[in-house]
């Protein structure tokens, strides 16, 4: 066999010492496992690599037989390697040998009105009525979040708040949510208090109420392209117009061609996903936040960062936020727990920086304010600290779900199909032969009960018809690789 | 004594067949107590009038002597006679004897654009931070609901929902729950069906998505005047200017000058609370509906009906509603359950007519669907039939609210202090000597921690400086009473 034993060694000394000075004994297994993978990313280990056995991986980096096990175990999960009988484990799978990503758009330079609203709703109502298989969905399967603490949450709300949580809540929200909330802002080195805070019915809410803060209607409105189809509602519902910005699936937002748009077209406010955009799960890196900034400062334009997915990152930390280099309070972050926590909830918030009052003042005046118990509930989860501990899991989760997802794309889908390589949040970008019109897929796809999402509904200028996002929320199962594998067949077999 | 044996006699056999036929032992005394009400209101029996001892009216009404006692007993608990001791029961108050109602308004006959939005700021920030005694507040007490019930249906919701709702909801609202409140339209008459329900965070949000599915921002909206300060909220925020159209604190809005209205200027919506509108507590005639709703019609002007007071009437029944004479599907109507069941639940509803789709797109815009959690909870709690029966309770204790509140404004007040006598709802509305300005009033009462709501903001022409609101959705109190008196002495001493 070909490459059996070109296992590299690690580097001995330096990662040894790193163990056991930083890292938990119940996380051991993970730092050593995130190693590997990544030496596979790198395809320093190539796919058909025999690794190190059980017992020489524990001598040569000193941790146990049973950590050395959990190590490949935790691989074997994510389906990047596999046990052979009688042989010992291999690699099976690097991202780099899925497909290859897709390619950017070019969006025509001017801004247009939104009026997506047909095509979505009739996207969103096959996809209620029929489908089983709910590729289309991004959030986290039930399984995957705290069910039983958060309800003990719940239950305590009601029994120990003064009057069962039927009074009004604060406008602007619980207070001690807005504490908890605040102090999330640690992880990507912010500094907020609980006053800085506006708690919404969830992110969407947050978003629309701060583009109404900082826009008119007839306004025009950057995005980026690919985009969240949820945020043409919002702006169409707010009479705004368009402009899309290309954004890569690693890097994001293309910020020259940003900037020369805002010297073409009067941009009011922008609107980006900076972290794990929906759909294509690309990652602006921390430079180029501060740019972007920088260069919004200096043109005045308030930037609105949806931030709902900066929490579900696949790196080893939290990526930071574009709040983080707002230096003239101009940057207005969203978040929610829709996709962390409990979507069923529909509790967000935003972080509207100079702009706080008007948002505050929107709030009460389309809804009076957020309902008392769930806020509640959520202060009582968030103060016991669970919140974090989740998270570790659902990352972990998610990141595995991502590649085995990938897996069985690049196992059951044409060759010329290309796909992102998400570092966070939930979905994948497909994009497939430019023949291949993903609507007429998604009604096929429809027929077998699995729903997915065209990629008409992710931009306003139809540029995305050959591409669709599958949402790897759900954990992977037989039934979730079956679906996979008819989508698959779907494409192959497709007639124009 | 003058007056004392002046009892008239009841209408003895009619009665007493009526109550054998018709109604249910435990509401006999109910039923007999309310005739001697509306004989106390219509002045037969006048103040200082001794009534029969309870053995010549358990006598006289073929009732037992425990019902003549509770009857005379909840005659009492509303203040309306009073036990003297060695004597007998006395009538002690009667609405007509409280104070004059107040005039109605003179608006300007034009729609002007909403900017109330710093004052009603202010008051806000004011009673919140400083209010201890809130007469500001029209919602119920919490000791008014069943609040026990309510959390047990919470919890039965956590423990028998597949996911502990945590899933999102169907943007259009919870199946079950649009069911029970399509039934609750058999108590005005109407049929509808749970497909014709949208459900909502609260009927202000219920109201801003049906003035925005008819309107543009810069279109011209009726509204009555006064009306509550939260709808010229919404109004502001979407952009709209105000027609305002006198309303009677008896018969509400005043039709020949809303077509007069309507025929001057372009308007395009219009939005009435018909029964008990805050602050006025006015109860439009069923006919007058009907001829509103045929006037509009024939204007092609979409009607939205705020009836979230509908269901707190004190008369024998629920008065209809426009919706039930909406032959051509223009009437939007909203109601919630925030002002009889659980206001920080946040939850309402619009019954849009031939705007449904619009609506519900609007819905799924602006924040996806309304929390899982507490729709679910109050699926639950209707379907075992305890809405109703917490109804009647509330009725009758907002309704007893009501005569002391108004007995002790009567007693503290100045001569010249004109009270509306309202027939259902939450709210006094007090008209003062026009030299005396409400929003000082207003600074005045919370430097003794008591919040009252200024007529300054409800009406965009300043035509209720001399006006404020008082809400009786507190229980009576001694507290309550002096907080009564307080801002009557604050109104005699007031110093211009």
């Amino acid at each position: 066999m070909k490459n059996s034993f070109s296992f590299v060694k690690f580097d001995h000394i330096s990662l040894s010492m790193e163990i056991e000075n930083e890292v938990k004994p119940d996380l051991l297994y993970i730092e050593v496992a995130d190693r590997i993978e990544s030496l596979i990313e790198k395809e320093t280990f190539k796919i058909g690599d025999k690794l190190l056995s059980v017992r020489a991986l524990s001598k040569e980096q000193g941790i146990s037989l049973s950590t050395a096990f959990q190590a490949y175990y935790h691989l074997e999960s994510k389906g990047l390697i596999e046990a052979r009988p009688q042989s010992g484990y291999y690699v099976k799978f690097s991202p780099q040998h899925g497909r290859e990503e897709p390619t950017c758009c070019k969006p025509i330079d001017e801004a247009v009105p939104v009026s997506l609203d047909e095509m979505i709703a009739s996207v969103h109502t096959d996809l209620r009525a029929r489908s089983k298989i709910h590729f289309s969905v991004s959030s986290p399967a039930p399984s995957l979040l705290p069910t039983a603490k958060l309800n003990k949450a719940v239950v305590q709300a009601l029994r120990e708040s003064e009057d069962s949580c039927l009074n009004y809540e604060d406008f602007q929200g619980n207070e001690v949510l807005r504490q908890q909330i605040a102090k999330l802002a640690f992880n990507w080195g912010g500094v907020l208090s609980d006053d800085d805070i506006v708690v919404t019915n969830g992110c969407l809410e947050a978003l629309s109420l701060c583009l109404k803060a900082v826009t008119q209607p007839g306004d025009a409105v950057a995005i980026e392209s690919p985009t969240y189809y949820g945020i043409f509602q919002v702006m169409e519902s707010l009479g705004l117009n368009v402009v899309e910005v290309p954004s890569h699936s690693g890097e994001g937002i293309d910020l020259n061609y940003l900037e020369d748009a805002i010297s073409r077209c009067d941009i009011k406010a922008c609107l980006f996903v900076c972290n794990f955009n929906n759909p294509l799960g690309s990652l602006m890196p921390d430079e180029n936040k501060k740019l972007l900034v920088e260069l919004l400062t200096r043109k005045n334009i308030p930037l609105i960062e949806d931030d709902i997915y900066g929490e579900l990152y696949f790196g080893k930390t939290r990526p930071k936020t574009c709040k983080f280099f707002d230096t003239h309070d101009m940057v207005l972050q969203c978040g929610s727990f829709s996709k962390s926590l409990a979507p069923g909830y529909r509790i967000g918030w935003a972080v509207p920086g100079k702009y706080k009052n008007k948002v505050v003042a929107l709030k009460r005046m389309n809804n009076i304010s957020t309902n008392t118990l769930l806020q509640e509930a959520l202060s009582i989860f968030l103060q016991k600290g669970r919140y974090e501990l989740h998270l570790r899991h659902l990352r972990k989760a998610l990141h595995t779900q991502c590649l085995r997802y990938s897996q069985a794309i690049a196992e059951y889908f044409p060759e010329s199909t290309r796909v992102t390589r998400p570092q966070g949040g939930f979905s994948l970008w497909i994009e497939m032969d430019e023949k291949i019109d993903a609507f007429k897929l998604h009604k096929q796809a429809l027929k077998h009960n699995i729903g997915i999402a065209p990629g008409h509904i992710f931009s306003t200028q139809g540029q995305f018809q050959n591409y669709f996002r599958i949402s790897y929320g759900l954990p992977y199962t037989e039934r979730i690789d079956e679906g996979i594998r008819i989508v698959g067949g779907l494409i192959t077999n497709y007639k124009t």
